[in-house]
């Protein structure tokens, strides 16, 4: 049995992205976690919306950690 | 004749980068540019130090504005 969350809608608050690069490089990150489908990341705001199908949430933050952002 | 004026080193004003990102990307057009040799960003300062042979400021100017930055 796992412990850990599972979803398949999300908004994550992230600290860090400035620019059209982090948007592209959070996209890129999370997107290729298992299970999402899609994902919009907004510097502006610092939300980055997460859709798909039992989406792991452990795996979406380690995503967000390996490219450079903090989830607050 | 042309009118372009060249140089072998130079520090250009950037506006717009923000991250590590931004500095990669500049890095990497403008270290495109003949005769560049070396070319280090800086986005805490706007700095962007080009060093090289006989380097056409246009050209370098353009590897900027094609970068998404703005030179000042």
């Amino acid at each position: 049995m796992s412990t850990d969350s599972t979803f398949d809608s999300r908004v994550f608050d992230v600290t860090g992205m400035t620019c059209g690069h982090c948007k592209a490089a959070v996209e890129e990150e999370v997107g290729a976690v298992k299970g999402v489908n899609l994902v919009v990341a907004t510097p502006a705001t610092g939300k980055v919306v997460v859709e798909g199908t039992n989406i792991n949430e452990a795996e979406v933050r380690a995503a967000l950690a390996e490219a450079g952002y903090q989830v607050v």
